[in-house]
């Protein structure tokens, strides 16, 4: 395929850069008009590359691509899953170009080319390159596959309406795999695939103290400050160990076994290099446990975001009247998110003092899932990205969250298999999000590879 | 002083009306102008008032107006001090007017009439009442002092260039009382007299842990969250009996004798009535005192804003590279602010642990100061306020701070007396800011009368 995306380089960028234009942030209501252009546009780019039919499907939310070709009925079936969403672009003044507008350029550190812009990972620039895999197999004669692609605009949000499309159309998305790229690999020079990823509770937390803004030197000192209780309360929630404190967190994570422990940590990794990476002295975590552990098999409590007073220019003395928090945990099998959820709510209100009143709010949610690496289609991509790349992937545990996917497992009874080809340097959910073209080919060579390698027929 | 007001009513309003729809915030860098145009405006509705002279003084920062009527060298001289800057207005969407077009309208409790309007209390409401006594008494001859009017437009922001500036006019503001209506009385039906205000400390805090922001998925459990962090920071700045842990914090404070202690608590205090206005079940302060005098006499630690990751719409999963926090500290004779203010810098930077940076930016400081009750000035006081209300004021603690009076005490050489008509129901620095009519004219009232009783010179 190298040739292929050789000759047709130009025309690659042009309409992933069409696609990276439109700024469809699933959290900000504002875009919702963006989400169908963004939909119409990935329908045109299917029908171009080859598929029979591809169509926008309405959802209670925002509109699912679906897309198809049928090679040979009783041939092996593979479901690309892909979202077209992308995170919100915010803080807008750390971007070094506009989110919205994509350019190709060197990595400042590197030189190496890659495109800049919102998405151009996360996961636009990683679903493009299923489109274009599957455009290079079929017009060679080469796809001996039925293949479908199911792109939803929900994912940064938590998918909240796919699994009842899902589970209204399971005939339509019947198929032996669910096709993957929203992941990263381990790094730069060590592939991987992806064989967990954790699940996800969001809730969005307010405290009210008193009934309006007091001025801080008429009351400060009588009256409880709920930033202050909001901050203790936060403080609370992560003991001294690194462990999160609410009843019954731990319960149902699954403890890996001490060989287990062991496979994983073959993965390589250089803890001087982790911290240059992100400028810290030192790294922070659950005790008794590895960095890689902490991000793969361990949940974890993250406050996402924090908000209350005056935090204008300027000194302002006030007593707010709310502070408000968004706090993120990400689960692991067999942690369930809307159980945790609740058993945060039930335990950020139990510890809130008789000063304040407490609000909770679930805004996100879905489970962790697991792959088994011993089916075909898992060697069939190990093997594909052995050859791109010269080095056997390593099995590995994703710390992010691709809520639907364990939605997709259970209704749809086919395993997730994660050919992920981002890397940490993409810092996709902030600002300078970036895919480095390296990748970006890459990675379609090798799904193209899996096509190849995988049987189209179970033996 | 009744009927002229009665006669001059509309004029009256008309005038402060054109002073409130200044937007003239201080902590606001775009207002700039707007200090300018205030500043005119009541250079004019000096000179209207009969003063010989006013005009508009430059400083560092905001311009200070300064007027004066002298009628007689030999006579003892007030001078008037009032701040015509005021808070910033946010959050806006809690107006229920426009903050900056004033209206006069009843109290949604009461019914009572009241001004509306950022200001409207803070300080231009009360500053206006010492131009409209003066313009009775002289325009009806009845003045006997001369009286001098410095109006700095800094005060919300700390007055940072006041004190150079009385320094280099020592001799023009010469004077034998510095007469202030800029404070609260303690309740509707119990007159006040000020004795005593806290000072400030202002700083804003930073703790910045990895050098851009996360994947709260691929990093969380890992690396440590400046949210977090600043959290666990911020909640063990006050320990459980709500003392402040900064070491050295209260070395200087002046412990109140039991008999002094007393004599405070004679001012009334309705504990229900308290927590019923401010909507809370429960007050938290310094164990061992009382609500009073936790906003009286003793110093306190508020954090008056928090922000930090992402506070939009929606559900972003996000590690932050920063969070941010302004914290106010109130103090009682003897602390320094200067000195308080290191104090913390050093303790909250000793107590960031390695994995985050943390960087203080003092933003604003003053010190805090007593006024003696037995002088014959604060006696003319309250015999005046006693004639309006019918009922002797109480001396009180005023718990906000007026930075530069302390200032002006030890430049000056003068004392302060703070004739204060605010009501806690006015709501100053928060949205809905109004200022209730009877004490708009009631404080008019007592300050002509306090010229009355007060001997233009010395027995």
């Amino acid at each position: 395929m190298k040739q292929y995306i050789e000759q047709n380089r130009q025309r690659f960028l042009d309409e992933l850069f069409s696609i990276l234009r439109i700024p469809s942030v699933s959290a900000q209501a504002e875009h919702r008009p963006d989400m169908y252009a963004c939909a119409e546009r990935l329908c045109t780019l299917l029908l171009e590359a080859g598929a029979d039919k591809a169509g926008i499907w309405e959802t209670d939310g925002n509109p699912v691509v679906f897309g198809e070709k049928i090679i040979d009925p009783k041939a092996r079936t593979v479901l690309v899953y892909g979202h077209y969403d992308v995170q919100p672009a915010e803080p807008l003044e750390k971007w070094r170009t506009e989110p919205f507008e994509p350019v190709l350029g060197p990595d400042p550190a590197t030189g190496e080319e890659a495109v800049w812009g919102r998405g151009a990972n996360d996961d636009k620039g990683q679903l493009f390159m299923h489109i274009k895999a599957f455009e290079y197999m079929l017009g060679k004669s080469l796809l001996r596959h039925n293949v479908k692609f199911i792109f939803e605009g929900e994912e940064e949000i938590g998918s909240p309406s796919l699994p009842a499309w899902i589970k209204k159309h399971k005939k339509m998305l019947a198929a032996d795999i669910c096709l993957v790229s929203d992941t990263t690999m381990i790094s730069e020079k060590v592939p991987s695939i992806n064989c967990g990823m954790r699940g996800l509770s969001y809730l969005e937390v307010k405290v009210t103290g008193p009934n309006k803004d007091l001025h801080s030197g008429h009351y400060g000192g009588a009256v409880a400050n709920p930033i202050q209780v909001l901050c203790e309360m936060i403080s609370s929630l992560i003991d001294s160990d690194g462990r999160v404190t609410v009843p019954g967190f731990y319960d149902k994570v699954v403890e890996l076994s001490r060989s287990e422990r062991k496979m994983l940590a073959r993965a390589p990794f250089d803890l001087k290099e982790y911290k240059d990476f992100l400028g810290i002295r030192e790294v922070r975590g659950e005790k008794g446990y590895t960095t890689g552990e902490r991000t793969g098999i361990r949940p974890c409590l993250d406050v996402c975001g924090i908000w209350g007073g005056y935090t204008g220019e300027g000194a302002k003395t006030v007593l707010p009247s709310e502070a408000h928090a968004k706090i993120s945990m990400r689960l692991v099998p067999n942690q369930r998110s809307a159980e945790i959820s609740e058993l945060f709510a039930k335990h950020f209100k139990a510890i809130a003092p008789r000063c304040v009143k407490v609000e909770v709010t679930p805004c996100e949610g879905g489970d962790g899932f697991l792959i088994p690496v011993s089916s075909s289609a898992y060697k069939a991509a190990s093997r594909a990205i052995s050859e791109v790349y010269g080095i056997e992937p390593v099995p590995s545990r994703g710390g992010g969250s691709i809520a639907v996917l364990a939605e997709v497992q259970k209704i749809l009874g086919m395993d997730p298999l994660l050919m992920g080809f981002g890397l940490e340097r993409d810092t996709i959910h902030s600002p300078n999000e970036s895919y480095l073209l390296r990748q970006l080919f890459g990675g379609m060579e090798s799904i193209a590879l899996f096509y190849s390698y995988w049987e189209p027929t179970a033996l």
